[in-house]
């Protein structure tokens, strides 16, 4: 049988992935200073490609979708300065993680690596293609991208920019490349090459990563989805409440550390409930569950689907609970484990808030929109993990290497 | 349609796993304690148990699988001894990883906490349930248990004398579970338990393994399968080279750090192959390529499949190489990335084998044989990983933490 095309780049960068495994961090910054300089010179070549998509998407997708498929003057600079800002990070490679002489005397080094070859399937959002390829080279990593079908031409330009500036620098092109195939069969050979793709990571919509955690055989980093809570304790600090749930819901509806339910203890629902309607009225629907209606005349029921969705729009739902421990079941039953904040000036209540849930990120009076890589200060960011094994909530640099350890002896053997 | 047992299991371990999750360290050792003491207690109704499985078994295992699944007095003190031995070890919960004041006045902590529930899948070593339950314990983790058939007795009397155990601690004995359905589908139920089990762990032969890597859709840790290989340098101590090579194929063939596969440099073939031969005599059948057949008249000639098999006995297939350059590519293609080791005086040749190999162990002039817990002083080991994800090498305690961030604010919102 005839290798597919997928097939054949896999293999190409696993010819060549050591090229960049084992690449010194000068080399690496070198490369994506060549690689940022040579986006910018293709400017034309890329906005061109760009149009092209544009205007086959015109009609299939949504606004929304138009909006972040498009590409600007404006979003090719940031595109170029988001590769450059990873110039002056330090480098993840090789840090030792921990070292000990044994009794035998064989010293034992802990020390972090690169993956060796990351997959990232995503979706229409050109500027990932420049933002994971500079990650992948910065961290060490070889990288195989694979774009949706409505970026790919955006993809391609971009993807060819950079190789032309890696050609500049002593870290060989052949180390990041672009799925050109965009049927379905180049994303399932990704997802079961196993000894091939060291990593998997999704970036899209709740559809693309739900299908590539229940499909992949390799390793997958499941990221981003956000069903963010804001529990109001019944000693919080109601206008501090107000103003923390109006930021975690409305400074940003669309990403996935924007919270999407409030749970209101029933000894304060009656004070807040008003003044947080006050703060959302006529931005915000309101889907309150009975309770909650009580004191929200004019919002919405709430159906029980209202409390599992990522609505990552201007719509919260709200219920009004019993105390601290119903908000803590309703939110291990209802999370996906990304970022929930409690709203309280008693610290025992917060203290059990944090250590009972179960979530990446868990904030004590602060707006759950704060999970991310660059407020973290992690510098960057590759995506939000939601699992636990690995990597939890942002990732950045460190979490795309791996470790191994180094032994060094003079003759050990073992009884 | 009602739920199966193991589904009520799962249930009822979710329902109790904050018990042990947030236990504290004191309760925890206590509950260990109470634990090998039971051990110790219910003797008799698990070395009865175990002559069961051991009636059952006859004839239709190997007498290796029969002396694997044997329990005597001694060994039952060593597994209660095991448990005890964790005492002492740091707890791995709630380490502060790291810690940092941001310009928002936010202080965002990055803590250590147990995965929450974890699953373990192995096969007919009775010694795996009681060392697995410990390990949960002590790493504040419930955790659900699934015995191969042919050890399902001795499995259950154990997990009864251990919950007995905990009965007589603060900790419930809801926390531990033991699969009661031995058939297909409590593995399969096992596999596909998303939101419910946080990591699973196979633990056995490579079939049970890859079944797993292959068909669960919840995170997965491979352990155990090791295509180990000694490198003779040209610049090797020659001596040295058969001392540390006899030991790693020999001192105990059937683990997964005994080497398979001797490279040797094609200048020192002559000089190394027949000393090897010699440490070898009459005990490991040499499998040798065609060039070093040459130095090896009585050894049989290696098949290509002699190079991908964990033979797990006193066989070792051996090849002579045009260099490092021709071993390091040989290892990449044949390795399971479990532990190499090169044998050389040449300090440049040691650095570029550590550099390029991607094991999770890369030894110099050592014995694969050192890779474990117990010699990496970890204290103890639930298993090794050959996988990058998470964790590499021999896992303890640490490894079966995960970690979430803590945020404390005083009403920081994001603009």
């Amino acid at each position: 049988m005839e290798e597919s095309s997928t097939q054949r780049l896999m293999d190409s960068l696993l010819d060549h992935k050591q090229e960049v495994n084992l690449a010194a961090t000068k080399e690496k910054n070198a490369a994506l200073a060549a690689a940022a300089d040579a986006l910018l010179a293709s400017k034309d070549e890329i906005l061109k490609a760009n149009e092209l998509d544009l205007e086959q998407a015109k009609g299939t997708i949504s606004d929304v979708m138009l909006d972040r498929l498009r590409l600007t003057d404006e979003r090719l600079t940031g595109m170029a300065n988001g590769i450059r800002a990873l110039i002056d990070l330090p480098d993840p490679v090789g840090r030792v993680l921990d070292k000990h002489v044994a009794d035998n005397g064989l010293v034992i080094e802990k020390k972090s690596v690169p993956f060796g070859l990351l997959g990232m399937i995503y979706e229409s959002r050109p500027n990932v293609t420049s933002d994971v390829a500079a990650l992948a080279i910065k961290s060490g990593n070889a990288a195989l991208l694979r774009s949706g079908k409505e970026a790919f031409n955006s993809a391609n330009a971009i993807m060819t920019a950079l190789k032309q500036g890696l050609e500049k620098s002593t870290i060989s092109p052949k180390t990041i490349e672009l799925v050109q195939d965009t049927t379905r069969k180049s994303s399932s050979e990704m997802m079961t090459a196993r000894g091939k793709i060291d990593l998997l990571i999704p970036r899209g919509g709740k559809g693309l990563i739900r299908a590539v955690v229940d499909n992949a055989t390799v390793p997958v980093i499941e990221t981003g989805t956000g069903i963010c809570h804001i529990y109001v304790n019944k000693a919080a600090n109601l206008d501090e409440a107000v103003r923390i749930t109006a930021n975690a819901k409305m400074s940003r509806p669309s990403v996935c550390n924007a919270a999407e339910v409030c749970l209101v203890d029933k000894e304060v629902a009656a004070d807040f409930l008003p003044k947080l309607a006050e703060a959302f009225a006529g931005k915000v629907e309101m889907r309150a569950d009975e309770r909650a209606k009580e004191y929200l005349p004019d919002a919405k029921l709430a159906g029980p689907a209202d409390f599992d969705t990522e609505f990552l729009d201007y719509i919260m739902a709200i219920k009004v609970v019993d105390g601290l421990e119903v908000a803590i079941k309703h939110i291990a039953k209802h999370s996906t484990h990304h970022s929930e904040a409690i709203i309280t000036e008693d610290q025992a209540a917060a203290d059990r808030f944090t250590q009972a849930v179960d979530s990446a990120a868990v904030y004590v009076n602060a707006s759950t929109r704060f999970t991310d890589g660059g407020e973290f200060g992690l510098g960057c960011e590759i995506g939000i993990s939601t699992q636990k094994m690995h990597a939890r909530g942002p990732m950045g640099l460190n979490e795309l290497n791996t470790y191994k350890y180094i032994i060094h002896g003079d003759g050990q053997i073992r009884e």
